[in-house]
């Protein structure tokens, strides 16, 4: 086998039986391709199938893939057998870097050809993965948010050793296979999205440690105030569209003293021209030509949309 | 006019014409209270008018209380009229100290008998606000989230010199008027939604200025990460339902060493036994006696209907 073209991918390999593991062959499963998952203990299986079959309801809700089946799923627990017929390798085995080196030295003898080896990792840096690996070149990072089968990021980021053109194949394929692809200009801890989250999280642990709220307060807070606009707009776009017609510019002015203030523990960079320039050209070119009354009315339609969907899940379930 | 019953509020009044104040209006007239809107300058008046009729589209669509209409809407920009018959006073007037202290000691003259007053601010404390008042004991904080017509989050808190009372009384006003309170225990600078949302934004300034991602790849992470579920289930819960039936405590037991590591700028408080057990407590008292795998399906089904809804308004839009 070697690396077919990332939209002629027939066959995928899963590695790992756990949420994350199994999360990624149900994606793989509902977006139409034959899926290998490599279990460590035929013990699993049976965990996995039933993992598998609880996602299946909400991927056919959200929906799947012209001949999309979990007929196509095999489980195996020989990694040699679940890697041969593969034209892409995911691998999620458990968060330890011994036993990530040591696997990605097996699979490095043992995977065909150049065929990208894609690490779910989201601690550990695929240069220190790929240490003792002999074919490092084809080994990269595709970091997915849980439920994998239903969060469309991935985070992608090589090593040292990884060629440029492995990183670029795995941008490539996750499109192809649904997903939201973000491959990062540098290799940082926690990458993007756990960065931000983690950040936010640190400041509910320094709040609930001061008695200054309750993890219920901090999720009401969460729930009712900036997530679903966030899950619309993420966050820069949430500040240049509330600011009207000025933007990210008009926020910057006007928000950027507070950047001084003690309002979280986490001490803010300096508001220089350069990061002042990079944050509104950025919102600008994400905008475009729209006019901002137009994209307001845009996030207050989806808000309303996502608020309705909770609300009438929360109504079922209660 | 004595301060009525909460549930008994008719009239209330909402000073300020701009997106807080507007919004406040418009939101109050949606849920079918007659409201006074003070303006600074009648020239405002036009604008305001405009900017309820475009909000009040997405009002009816997530649906408006029985005889709310637009035609209940009196704009003056006479304050002491704008306040004589108000059961309820919203204040949103631009977010200076000087100006609110000033416009504070006016209120709590012209305000009649112990009728409470709300402050729409962000950024200031009702200590501060309330301090050339001659009334200040029913003056509280009631800080919306942007859109306030639409994203339900109202931050309350007194300041040294409100009474406990009138901090209750508004708990209980919002609660009736369709918002979700959030009674503070401790006036912060920020409050809880603004620390949080403030943290996350600090820590995307770093990356931008380290050139770690762009704008775009930010609100990329975040929409197609974190935010769906956050929206959802805020981030304590977040993090118990993904643990399976260990909840926070594995949470905190797995990554509670991921704290000391380097991701995100913010540094972490100590892990201390109490801030644990009011953790993994807090996270239990909210999940009840439901299985985690009912949580986890009550999730999957929210992010389908989450996503479902925010694929729709971009293909809308398109």
């Amino acid at each position: 086998m070697t690396r077919p073209a990332p939209e002629n991918v027939d066959v995928v390999a899963s590695l790992g039986a756990g949420p994350i593991g199994g999360g990624w062959s149900a994606h793989f499963l509902a977006r139409g391709y034959d899926v290998v998952s490599y279990i460590h203990d035929p013990a699993e299986e049976a965990a996995l199938r039933t993992f598998i079959d609880t996602a299946w309801v909400n991927l056919e809700e959200l929906g799947l893939q012209p001949g999309a089946s979990r007929n196509r799923l095999t489980v195996t627990s020989d990694l040699e057998a679940a890697v041969a017929s593969a034209g892409f390798i995911q691998e999620s085995a458990p968060e330890r870097l011994d036993l990530k080196q040591a696997l990605y030295a097996r699979l490095g003898d043992i995977v065909p050809g150049d065929v990208v080896i894609s690490s779910s990792t989201s601690g550990l840096t695929m240069t220190e993965i790929q240490k003792s690996c002999a074919t490092p070149a084809r080994t990269v990072v595709g970091h997915p948010f849980n439920p994998p089968y239903l969060l469309p990021l991935v985070e992608i980021v090589g090593g040292e050793k990884s060629s440029p053109e492995a990183v670029e194949w795995a941008r490539a394929f996750y499109e192809a296979a649904g997903k939201a692809p973000l491959v990062l200009a540098k290799e940082i801890p926690g990458f993007v999205a756990t960065r931000l989250q983690e950040a936010l999280w640190r400041e509910a642990l320094h709040m609930v440690a001061n008695g200054e709220a309750t993890p219920e307060q901090i999720d009401v807070a969460l729930m009712n105030g900036p997530a679903p606009r966030m899950a619309f707009q993420g966050q820069c776009m949430a500040f240049h569209v509330a600011c009207g017609a000025g933007g990210m510019a008009t926020n910057l002015d006007q928000f950027g003293p507070a950047l001084k203030l003690p309002w979280t523990r986490l001490e803010a960079p300096e508001l220089t021209q350069e990061l002042r320039d990079r944050m509104v050209n950025g919102c600008n070119e994400i905008a475009g030509d729209r006019p901002f009354e137009e994209m307001v009315e845009e996030r207050d339609r989806a808000i309303v949309a996502i608020l309705k969907s909770i609300r009438q899940i929360k109504g079922e379930a209660s």
